[in-house]
């Protein structure tokens, strides 16, 4: 496990066309991303997989800073009692709870659950700060882990404990809430095509797909290269649902006590798995420049030949001074070697430097995403390098978007989605808004709405024939 | 509870001199650094204590960064055996444990422990993961949540949920396990000392004072200003205690398979119960500049007269684009309020500008921790305001090692102990070693060994009047 042999690692990983799941599997044990816990369903991230996420929660972190929310850390435990609070909450929770009955050796009065999400506990603390107009809004972000008992566990996709970000927000009227329900919406948006380098569609989700306890849910859909849909972050707007749960209220200008509107939205540790199913490829990852732990490898030829040592140790100082994430790998292993184990990892690109290329002033570069190979002179390689790890960044989001648009149909009955799912699309049709239809069109396809799509409303819903009230995008998802 | 009315602070907050207790409990909610959670023993970290503890990541997470460690993320969850491997741990943490029972609706197999510590699981997959002597070292920090049921607990300074940072390590030999253990030590006592500005007395714990499973355990005390000893940080020397229990095994350079050598460190949002008692006043808070979430407060003066908000919020613009970490505190309150709320949160400088201010082209800073106001001209206030943060953080160190200092006294007897601790004294004594006379001094002046002193070996113990093996830091501690 801890020592690849030499063989070529091509033959390792599962082909992606036949088997998409074992290609997952094998890229994200082979790449160090992750492994297995003891416990069934939980993952370990290892430092490879958690650099990417110290990559994401910087660039989201920002984000949230910029737009007026600070970071509080709020308890892992929450009294069983206070999922009750709210009817639909519990019942789309309760199942899934893990829970504490026993600590300090002794039977505890009222069993714990680990949060599976914090809007109780959230509820319960902004009920005790806010009491006048003055303190709105509240905007509370927090990184933290949750668990969720699930039955069947991918990593990074769906364990059950993962981490994730989830905001919290109080506001004094609903025209606010909702308003930074979309503004968060378009933060997450901005963030997953510019940072990870992941096109999504984004919009309302259908009552059977929200959030258990929401007025509405949104979310943003990313296509995986297999054709399905990885909901990759949702926002909620949950009206005065949890208010009125857990009696946030505040004293108006006018003297009256009145119920706050709140907010939360999320996004997890899913977006690596996100990241391996929309840009990896046979040999492996393909990372963006942006949340790549390593931008640049460094792989010298004919290493003990000359000054080829130096001179990369030299670049390598160079690139870092320059603000890029660099590795030289100096290890023994051949460049042969060292280029399929660094194309797997992904690294966005790769320095060769031999004794010729030191002669003739130059380095060959080479693209992890497009696989092409230049020349450049080693004086202006810094800028060369900057300019190249941005041109990947935005290339790959243009070709996952080619990929992805090119994979969108149309159809206007059930057998239209059928056909369009099993070929690996996104299917918009219309629909009548009613969950028989709803339910009908995962029975037979296993395909279940995704999101509302933008533009016109379709004529008739593709099950029952009636007026269309939306047009969604149908896909199997993960 | 969420907004503060107009009373002077002062009377708010208890005597420290009278009621030290009181006095912290009455800082940390009224500065807003945290609240009480629903479930007993644990806390709320509110945006403001949060920002301390975002603070303090920051620069420890560069510093574990640049001597080599890699962040991961390991489960929460630990089956229960896991303890039991390892006698002497297992015999330290059960009674702490909070135990998972039921999960996903079912009773579960075996029961699960939420970690109080992650040895046992760092151990089970380092164990995996290293083969070869190649593999090592291996040195892995996270950054996580941890659960000790404790019966009495204060927000900071024991709480059944802390946040912290456990760093595990595993190496070829018993030299370069003990030199990380010492390395880890002193990365955290110049932490402590440059970014805290908090003076400790590093070294060797007591085999009773020890972790649950280490061989040796070094510390890091600190003195909080009622005289009482604060444990700050620790690192331990594992041996191959773990590496037994979980087989954490590699393949040598002479074919012979070998047991590792294992390490392992942390700190906690302890450290935040450490700054505010370190250098707390009757008024609140003192925050040292480098982990202040806000360094600079600006307070206008008049704020309705002329170009008085104009200029205040030039000014913040400035200082932000000299990098500095500045509030321009704009709401409807008198001056004097905000005198008083700002000084309570401890931040190190407050500017002060007015109508004539600006007439005279200058302003007055005040400095928190000397109480100290001077006039500067405004077009040199960018580095004036730098320097004198960089001096303010110098010197709260220099006066808290002053404060300290002027309060370690020496004892050859017993009743010496007694009468120093009672003084809120660090008590140098020598001990013979043993476990009874360790015991006495506990039970007789509510004492406990801190660390080992450096220095000399004074020649008897306090106790029985043996040969002195040590001398000892004894004093109260939280």
């Amino acid at each position: 496990m801890a020592k690849e042999n030499k063989q070529n690692f091509v033959e390792q990983i599962a082909d992606m066309e036949k088997d998409f799941p074992q290609w997952y599997t094998d890229v994200v044990l082979k790449t160090k991303l992750v492994d297995y816990g003891p416990v069934k369903g939980t993952m370990v991230i290892r430092p490879y997989g958690y650099a990417i996420w110290e990559n994401i929660q910087r660039e989201l972190d920002n984000r949230f800073k910029a737009t007026g929310h600070e970071n509080a850390y709020f308890p892992l435990l929450i009294p069983m009692s206070y999922f009750t609070k709210e009817a639909e909450h519990v019942e789309g929770f309760a199942p899934e709870v893990a829970v504490v009955t026993h600590a300090g050796g002794e039977e505890l009065a009222e069993p714990l659950a680990i949060r599976p999400t914090s809007e109780t506990i959230f509820g319960n603390m902004y009920s005790k700060w806010l009491q006048s107009y003055r303190d709105l809004p509240i905007k509370i972000n927090q990184w933290a882990n949750v668990m969720r008992w699930e039955k069947t566990t991918r990593p990074f996709l769906r364990t059950s404990e993962f981490l994730w970000q989830e905001g919290h927000t109080a506001h004094s009227s609903e025209e606010e809430a909702m308003e930074e329900t979309m503004n968060m919406l378009g933060v997450y948006k901005e963030f997953a095509e510019n940072c990870l380098a992941i096109p999504v569609i984004t919009g309302r989700k259908t009552e059977k797909e929200k959030f258990a306890g929401a007025v509405a849910t949104f979310g943003m859909e990313a296509m995986m290269k297999d054709g399905k849909s990885l909901q990759a972050g949702t926002t909620h707007y949950l009206g005065q649902n949890f208010a009125k749960a857990f009696d946030i209220k505040y004293l108006d200008k006018d003297g009256a006590q009145k119920l706050a509107y709140t907010t939360s939205w999320g996004v997890s540790t899913r977006l690596i798995g996100a990241l391996i199913m929309a840009h990896g490829d046979q040999r492996g990852l393909i990372l963006p420049p942006k949340v790549a732990p390593v931008q640049v490898v460094i792989v010298p030829i004919a290493a003990k030949k000359g000054n080829v040592m130096e001179v990369c140790a030299e670049l390598k100082q160079k690139l870092e001074s320059a603000g890029v994430r660099v590795k030289l790998d100096d290890s023994d292993q051949s460049p042969g070697w060292k280029f399929n184990e660094w194309e797997m990892k992904g690294v966005p690109l790769r320095i060769e430097l031999g004794p010729r290329d030191i002669e003739e002033g130059k380095a060959l570069i080479f693209r992890r995403d497009t696989l092409e190979k230049q020349a450049v002179a080693l004086d202006c390689i810094e800028s060369e390098v900057k300019n190249l790890l941005a041109a990947v960044q935005k290339d790959m989001l243009e070709a996952a978007r080619v990929r992805r648009d090119g994979r969108i149909v149309y159809a206007t009955d059930l057998a239209g989605i059928l056909d369009g799912v099993e070929k690996g699309n996104f299917v918009k049709a219309g629909w009548c808004g009613c969950r028989e239809c709803e339910d009908k069109i995962k029975a037979e396809t296993a395909a279940t709405a995704r999101v509302f799509a933008e533009g016109e409303t379709s004529k008739t819903c593709a099950v029952c024939g009636k007026k269309a009230k939306h047009i969604v995008i149908f896909a199997r998802a993960y």
